[in-house]
């Protein structure tokens, strides 16, 4: 199925069920049911089985899904069964928080490049990565076959990082900027905003 | 219209939209169409006529939405048009950055408590707030009628730290480890994870 077909809330939701499968792998658990990943993930099991169904039939009824094939499958679906690389712009606490999180995960997402465009930053190093300046985005994006960024600076300064991004080949960005970054060309942007992640709960509020 | 009858990505998209309208404020822009909204913030304009729809009849037939009514009525919606209370538990550098963040924001959201098990930060400042240890969260919660809670702390023990914060009564957690937090509880739990943000956007990928 081509990825314009499946809605972006049934993405968001693999990477959940992929935690949690791979969570079961470590326990030796070889087989679990749609009953079992919703009752744990506070899912609809009808709506596990359909974000499923939409890109194969993984599951075998009245057993339920095989963990280390549905593992391997949903890292397929994600692109992430091989090596993806990721810069990031904006070594703050935040990018701070990122890089160090990233660098013990055991996993194919690997932050490969760091840049602060504050010279007092530049050399420094982040999770034994040396924080480059803005000017060598686009020969170390090239030379290291990034292909996502993480986008960390204050919301001024998104927009221009974006567009250096972009134009430097990158294919998709996650942006924790508080600003809405527009693109013509063909880039995947999400938005990821501390204060609007707060404000969307506060609405479940009694 | 009742909270559980509006989809979570409704109201994942009133703080964008909330975002949008200040930032238009700002400019002294007294009115916009759902046609600029949308064009804006790359979201279908149908979709954003219905969202807001669900709520009440907010805009003028050929003429649009007048903006600063539309802020009053979306903080209304968000119930952010009171003073909301929040607390952080896990003050490494993402709990840092969040409350450094929150310090300078001017909204009704407010980070008054910070919590971290570990001794050594325990009396430090961050953001102008003393760290304090997890048994003291019960107290403070109360006293300073908390009742939002960030938590940054490591994935082992996040639920730990979930079930004492909704024990203190707590009614809203967004959660940043990178673990499905579980209740029983009638408490609205938001996950935000940077790696399975990722994942979902390698999906993108050509």
């Amino acid at each position: 199925m081509k990825p314009n077909k499946i809605s972006e809330a049934v993405v968001r939701r693999l990477p959940i069920y992929l935690r949690y499968l791979t969570h079961l792998q470590q326990m030796h658990v070889h087989t679990v049911s749609s009953q079992q990943i919703g009752k744990t993930l506070d899912i609809n099991p009808a709506q596990i089985r359909k974000d499923l169904n939409a890109f194969g039939d993984f599951g075998k009824k009245g057993i339920g899904y095989d963990v280390g094939y549905l593992i391997e499958k949903i890292k397929q679906i994600l692109k992430i069964n091989q090596e993806i690389r990721v810069a990031l712009v904006g070594v703050g606490h935040l990018g701070h928080a990122i890089c160090n999180h990233n660098a013990y995960k055991r996993d194919n997402m690997r932050i490969v490049a760091a840049f602060d465009n504050d010279p007092k930053k530049q050399g420094e190093t982040v999770a034994g990565l040396t924080i480059q300046p803005l000017d060598e985005m686009n020969q170390t994006i090239a030379e290291k076959q990034i292909r996502l960024a993480i986008i960390t600076v204050p919301a001024t300064a998104a927009q221009h990082v974006a567009d250096l991004l972009i134009e430097a080949g990158i294919e998709g960005i996650l942006n924790f900027a508080p600003v809405t970054i527009r693109t013509t060309q063909d880039v995947t942007i999400h938005h990821t905003d501390v204060t609007s992640s707060l404000q969307s709960l506060a609405f479940y509020l009694n």
